[in-house]
């Protein structure tokens, strides 16, 4: 799986900003390990982005990942 | 990508109010990072404004997002 | 917007059905706050009060707002 | 709204049968806050304990109501 | 109820291992309190086996019972 | 069953990387422990990972147990 490489190092980041982009990261990541054809991935998010529900279920994934995210950082208070 | 910004400055709000404020945006700016062509977010917005699962669903990310928001301000007490 | 009022001043609540009734407030207000047409949103909650599927996920919006507002209140243990 | 007497005295339980049963009855006062007409309610039941995905669904807010309980309880240790 | 007899006597379990098979019961005595007819059960069972989305959805039920049994035991550091 | 086997030994990972593979494996033994037949899952699983909305919802249960391996591990700070 092509997606396997060490691409994690860390939960801590430098702003929320940062953690923001590596929960979106992380949300991509996960898709990467079930799915790694890129030619099926490209066509699934071309079509998941013009869904509204699926859009939605996506943001709701990176929600989840940035509530970790922010944890390990102690919300950078 | 037009919404990569720096739009995330801090988890810390005034009031609950300002966090329930964030919480919106902090949802509102994943679709924008999915999907961050203008007329398309304009269409699919029209058409999730108006179907009951999909405003659901979107309370269901703002819930989420505001748990993270509602801990980094150790919930203003 | 007329949702944009300053509705929520405080997570703390007297009681846990205080808390509970806070809830499913903030999960209303989600939906007044991304449909704020009077009429539409009066559509919308008489067709998702009928279905089931969409009213077992308002239920699970409402657990997610109270474990917010529970641990702001500390369980009011 | 007939569900809106004091049901929710207390978030804490003897034992973690009893914070399980209270969580089964938070979902169920929920549906109940937002559909109260008691024909409505049964078909509703009858309908979605059939159904496999809306008791998924179901059971996924009894979780998520059970997470607080617990918590409220201090997982009863 | 049938389901209703005494079955979660703690949270506390020996290993992880142990930690997952009690939020395996967790979610299915949730669906068995809510529909309690053998019959339909396994009638439901069968179906949602063999629905992967269904399958998702009974897994993310599963990880939010676990999230709170791993808490309970402190995660068995 | 053939998935019973004691396979979570332990929560704690030396790395995030570990953690988030962890966390895969964690979701697909629950959908090995709802549905056994090796075969029956391979559809399944073939099936899923061209669906962009199954693909997301899986996604979504591996952030939740990456959240309870995050915490166990005290997020590998």
């Amino acid at each position: 799986m092509s997606n396997n490489e060490d691409w994690l190092k860390s939960l801590i980041t430098k702003t929320p900003q940062e953690g923001r982009e590596l929960a979106i990261t992380m949300a991509r990541k996960t898709i990467g390990a079930i799915q790694s054809d890129p030619e099926i991935k490209k066509e699934l998010r071309e079509k998941y982005a013009r869904d509204a529900g699926q859009l939605i279920a996506s943001a709701e994934v990176v929600a989840l990942e940035f509530q970790t995210v922010a944890a390990a950082n102690n919300y950078w208070k």
